[in-house]
């Protein structure tokens, strides 16, 4: 059963391109975490907010990788990170052309 | 340019297959709203939370759901509505096989 995981936090930039070329090493590793089905990364110069919306194929993996992120963030200088884990309803989900 | 829409609220159910009849005619209207690319439906039971992950293909139509939708869930009695909206790094989010 796949789990949302719903991230975002307080984000000075780089915006846009300069965003993707300098968080390009972090993305790549990314996909590459246990469970991860999908990212999108997401981000919001006119609120300084950044953050990223991920499909995980279970819970322990979504609990496992947002324990790590949000340590990850942190070391960055990330000052909050908010953060909420859902169920996922498949069959509504469905009928709005979720990509799951 | 697509622009993703996350929503949260406090919720008390009904929850997965029981929240999937009560909603399918809302989830059947909302595939139809201008400019919807994918809605994934989202419950924690145990938070007493609900809520949704849209994409859609510009901000107009973004805010113009976000406003519509806002008044309609308070119609429905919930008392708070938690909503940010985020420009999608798309460079990025390909790298982790985001469905934009």
């Amino acid at each position: 059963m796949p789990y949302l995981l719903q991230v975002d936090f307080p984000y000075q930039g780089p915006w846009g391109k300069e965003m993707a070329s300098a968080s390009r090493d972090l993305a790549e590793s990314i996909a590459g975490e246990p469970g991860l089905i999908w990212k999108v990364w997401t981000e919001n110069q006119a609120m300084g907010e950044a953050g990223g919306i991920y499909l995980f194929d279970d819970l322990p993996n979504a609990e496992a990788y947002l324990a790590m992120h949000s340590q990850r963030l942190k070391s960055f200088g990330v000052p909050v990170v908010n953060a909420k884990i859902f169920q996922v309803n498949e069959a509504l989900s469905r009928i709005d052309r979720a990509p799951l």
